[in-house]
């Protein structure tokens, strides 16, 4: 028994990890294999972090949180929906559950044959990636909207500068 | 302290798990990432194995062999040797070290700042891929050259008849 | 003598099988290709449909409408402009007249030498994909803006839900 | 009820003609999609005409037999063969079986589970792709290994002399 | 030595050559080598010239400024942020100093350990990309906003038509 | 007026240099463009060096040789031969005259409709990049089969070694 959770994490933050915890709580003796989605995609307003980075998040907070039977991988993108699930499907183990609240990744997995699980987000506002972006963009403080091992994560590496820059004063940058 | 591991692993046998082995006994306390390589092949003659089935012939062998603090990840290739190590930085968490016996990937990492270990392989011969492929299109035992949980998984999917019928009877498959 | 027809057809609507019998009527003796753009596109809410649906919407369509000499293939974009009719050449059977009336194609084309027609559309505003798939979405009824084998053919396939879905809340939905 | 045939046809010889009359024979009253793969390939001395020209050879075969029911598509390759069948069903209409004497081809439809059939090719070594190739660049008549449309086609482009350029005085060309 | 100019010089501007002829002027035996961004991109509203346009435009206002030591180079995109600074490293002679007004590209370089130079721009709001193509597409005079050489060559193609047709009547055209 | 010559220049040799010095005397008021043809190919025996250092070792040729009117570029490749004439035209500034002594490249020039002219060697066998790379894994003299400057260069890079390890014990090296 292998549960799959897939998202893009940018950043990991607390709806995450309380996800994640639902999840080990209800299939304790399970796995659960966490895909990075989008892995190919960093520097941009929207993907600011790397897959790699993103790993070292997801790693920190399982790490602080406790949590084992844990994987990570990260999955760059084919930029085709109609295949998108069999294509995990070839890079990932096995697994016969998945976990998502992004309903997009719902209908792909469902359309394959998925059972697929959309827990409840406790707060969903306060936990988007959207804003969460934002605040650091903006320098604020981050207080309990990521876990404490991703906010000194983020702040070894300047994520708040790079993300104010990202953002652009007049839209987000390109090259 | 991370060290890294690269190959193909087609399939992942007992040359891989004694690197495996021998990497855990000179640096027990740091972790171990074990990247599959050109993850996007399959159900080919050199690469016979999606990167989902190296995945769990990997984790089953390093799980039968009570080894913690290894993590595996799927990679997809670029064709680009100029900027594969790059490439990784970007997908992976940050690694300090690299284990590798294969002479390109040495030479790439080394050009890249990186130190690079090649663990001598006891019986070389008898550990290489394209012997091991061989012997299972041919039906023989793999005997003592995977790993137990490896040869149990390798029957559980039919690879020799997967292997003996891209070998092609003149010359590997293709579409 | 054989005319070429591209679109995406994002779905085949009535406007689109206007077209395709002005063109029958206007040189009955001759063959028609129809090319589907944007092939590897699907399940997005500007290219919500597979190629292979928008196929399978097409072919209905033509034979409910009694046309022959009528083909239709799918092209998966290639992402330059600068070549894509050298590349649409490379991958069709000769073609000596192109009908469009999406301006960009008509500027490629024309830059490449090609005659093209841009047939007038009678009520263009009510043939518009966005249009068409916005009443999708909105649960209402389709009337006359499509054929009557691709109304059925879209609620085989459970297109109002996906089109509802796929607009989104906030905008249309990513992975 | 439609059928598939996948092949490259480079070029499309008796072989493959007998194989579509053979179906059309034991199905008449279904539709037959012929798929041209490696559609991307051309002026290489393994795939040496454009997907265009195979369909111009495929289609002009098909009229001179009398065949009626066949459509043609061209299919651009992903490289990854563990989903090359569902990216086929997305850029296909729906089919029910699956023709091929293909034995990679006809393994990984099966792994997803439809119903291939190989016929039996009679005189198989005539109609090798590879022999009718080399009897092009040697200038030796096809004699009946092609169908007369085919070989009327392939006087009109000059493949003789493409053919015998591509194969190479040491090898086949590459750029 | 050598400097590093990159941009995607959709056109090349009076701002654009104020930039290479500042850098003559503070290091006039060295190289500069202009780089020219998404050179795959062409016919959109965002990036309408093509590589090659875009080369024959800079070479023509080199010369007629009559600067030298400028070499050009067109570089296809690879979409990947985190590596881009890698993929030309790869792609261009070795070069230590890169100038810019990009601040992602900036950020990009700095990340990678370059000294970045970003010349201020006088007038900057003349020289925005945007607005020229905003001239071009009204059909109102570029007076000097681009070097006399470059106007010459957008009229000598039909610069104005094109980017008309490219902006659209609501929005930028799409295939 | 402009000329091309496309090559990989793995390396460029003294047979290349001669080519272009005979360009030049044929055509002396006229411009040169050099494309370096797959340029994302390094670090494999038959494509050792990265586009950039092809580059390095083209201009210190050139300058050696006081040949001016001689640009450089490097051309990733689309593996589609169909196309490439037309990708080449969309990358680069207009040309009017090609030169070259690969015939494929010349098959395909001629098909888009170019003069193409393909100097005499003298002495071909001597100038093949396949001899010149076997005697730099040899660690044989080059003599009089590179430019001086050429020659300084590779011994820069540490050439031999990197040959030498390429073309591997027993076949070229991949990872």
């Amino acid at each position: 028994m292998r549960g799959l959770l897939v998202g893009r994490f940018q950043p990991f933050h607390s709806g995450h990890l309380g996800l994640v915890e639902g999840i080990r709580r209800r299939a304790p003796g399970s796995d659960l294999l966490i895909a990075i989605g989008s892995a190919e995609q960093s520097y941009t307003w929207e993907n600011p972090f790397t897959a790699g980075e993103r790993y070292e998040m997801i790693e920190a907070a399982v790490r602080e949180a406790g949590l084992d039977h844990v994987a990570i991988v990260a999955i760059t993108d084919i930029q085709r929906h109609a295949i998108w699930v069999r294509y995990l499907e070839g890079l990932l183990p096995s697994f016969d559950r998945v976990y998502t609240n992004n309903p997009l990744t719902r209908l792909l997995f469902e359309r394959a044959g998925y059972a697929v699980e959309s827990p409840r987000l406790i707060q969903r506002s306060r936990f988007e990636g959207i804003r969460i972006r934002n605040r650091l963009a903006d320098g604020l403080s981050l207080e309990d909207r990521v876990p404490p091992a991703v906010a000194r994560y983020l702040e070894s590496i300047g994520a708040s500068a790079r993300l104010g820059l990202l953002r652009g004063p007049r839209g987000p940058l390109r090259t």
